[in-house]
């Protein structure tokens, strides 16, 4: 609340959260200095930011790969012995292991993860509202224990609560053990799925439903990052994945026996209804109505339009499809009165809704 | 074509799919007689078809569990038996070694698959148009490869056809071995990953995401009839699962070793790309169109109203939020030129809109 504004800061990489960061605290007031060593990212992110160099800027960020901080640790505390040192890698325990290996003094440097920015890359899908709301996690320790430095800490936190995130504090290692857990073991999981298809046949592909697509969307997400992250938090990774193995195990010596498999699905049962859903509630909470539209334009606008008149808020929704279908079904989650609200008023506007579930 | 139409059905079953089926046929002045074992079912469904007792029914067909399949097949080939008989199971080799066994002579008997139903359950469920233009498979054979007899094809083409959706001819080995790897496989693994979930503490809950959220969807699945389907379809599953725990130990032995894991990534990268699109087309032929909305009622409404002006087609989208946050993602699938239309009609509106990739 009473933080004080960090007037300048340097950023070290200008793909999409360097710039979004420098965008945003541009419009704050903060003089920005954008670096990249792609000196085609580092023109863009300038002119977009305004960037201006900067003698002695009160924050340096590093927002590269964390494969690449090693190189430039030492420079920037030549250049800039009194910054504050701020870090948003995707894992916590490898950057601070770097930082203790250099000549930047451990209580100086802040480990933080912005949990955004997965959807498009570059500096030019950078956008000032990128963290708005969004869960930002920092460590208030660095691996020995010790606090990070009062004031290494609040321009940390002014910065995430300028850019509108939720600052929670988290150790390193059990942020680590958690992203492992609820992102890094999906993908992987989701990849290994995805391959199974490499070698199926035409015929076999075009069988392909919803449930397939769903469980493989992260599969398509870029290998460059994902290898380094994996990588990086394998020694959180493996442990999950070798559970994950004997739960497979279990389940293939099981398949014969119809009651051992509904332990598994029930299992998945449980697990699954206990994410968050949007708001921190639960997903489990939501109403799903189904309504089937005709698939030509015009049709969802039509029927966003009755969501709106009959004041309802849609919390999710998904639409699905086959192969050659020309009629779709679009389902919306919503609060239980929200849905049997919104099912009476589909229904008298004469709309193909179903019961909600 | 010049197929007879089906005059009158029996149809064994009143869950959603049997019910649609009737449903679906009564519309197209098919006599139908609805039956079930649970009387609440069957009413339901005899009131919503207009169901009639039938003496000697063109058609049986099977609506019910495959496990439910042995107990019913003689006593309908005694009390039907010219009629041709159909059933609708998610596996197929295990119905017609069913019938192999029964008094059903098996030319009489056609295999077949509608892929479609999965989102709701129960006769409430029901509607007429659950098939249309969904895939429907069928076998022309029995499992030692006897044609099924013509008139029995006529009746199920027919049916297939009348509901709008789309016939495949497939062998029931190879539908079952398709089904594993498509459907199967993917439920299985997503039911294990979000069993992983279940001793995570609530923190680590707290940073889950939509790809957490996208890979263990299907999780929540219905135990019952899944564990049915996979003892059913155990054969040709165990081999998938076998070949992926095979795949998962290599990855566990290349976590070290971030260019090995990258090879993993990319596996799965061209697998995805496999997965054919609606409509038949690939889903990689889509670009994605990233629109930032205020989380509000109304704002959907607004947004596919612009869609709308701007004459686009939508073929998918996907909202993303995150725990607390109250400004929305909404990612907009359409065709590569549709989405350079809508960028610029939506930013013309003042829409906060990225650039499609």
């Amino acid at each position: 609340m009473s933080k004080k504004d960090v007037s300048s800061i340097r950023i070290l990489g200008s793909g999409l959260i360097g710039t979004s960061i420098g965008l945003a605290l541009a419009g704050r007031g903060t003089s920005v200095e954008m670096v990249d060593s792609d000196l085609k990212a580092s023109e863009l992110a300038q002119s977009l930011v305004n960037s201006k160099p900067s003698s002695s800027p009160e924050v340096v960020l590093f927002a590269l790969p964390t494969s690449a901080l090693s190189a430039v640790l030492n420079i920037e505390y030549e250049l800039n012995p009194k910054a504050r040192f701020i870090d948003i890698g995707s894992v916590k325990t490898k950057p601070l292991l770097e930082v203790s290996k250099s000549k930047i003094p451990s209580n100086r440097f802040l480990a933080t993860h912005p949990m955004a920015g997965r959807e498009v890359g570059g500096a030019e899908s950078a956008r000032a509202d990128l963290f708005e709301a969004r869960t930002w996690v920092y460590s208030k320790k660095d691996l020995l224990g010790h606090e990070v430095d009062p004031e290494v800490l609040e321009a940390g936190l002014w910065i995430i609560e300028s850019l509108g995130a939720k600052a929670v504090s988290m150790d390193p290692k059990d942020h680590d053990a958690a992203v492992a857990l609820v992102s890094h073991l999906p993908q992987l999981i989701s990849s290994l799925l995805a391959a199974q298809l490499n070698e199926a046949n035409e015929q076999t592909l075009s069988l392909a439903g919803p449930g397939l697509i769903d469980t493989t969307r992260i599969a398509a997400s870029d290998a460059d990052l994902w290898s380094e992250i994996a990588a990086m938090n394998g020694s959180e990774i493996l442990p999950l994945l070798e559970k994950f193995s004997a739960n497979l195990s279990d389940l293939m010596n099981s398949l014969r026996s119809e009651l051992s498999i509904k332990r598994f699905i029930a299992d998945g049962n449980t697990g699954r209804a206990r994410i968050p859903g949007k708001h921190g509630a639960k997903a489990r909470n939501y109403s799903q109505l189904p309504v089937v539209i005709v698939d030509k334009p015009g049709q969802l606008a039509s029927l966003f339009e009755e969501c709106s008149k009959a004041n309802v808020n849609i919390e999710d929704l998904s639409i699905e499809h086959s192969p050659g279908q020309f009629t779709g079904l679009i389902t919306l989650a919503l609060s239980a009165s929200d849905a049997q609200k919104l099912e009476s008023h589909l229904k008298g506007a004469g709309w193909n809704v179903h019961a909600p579930r």
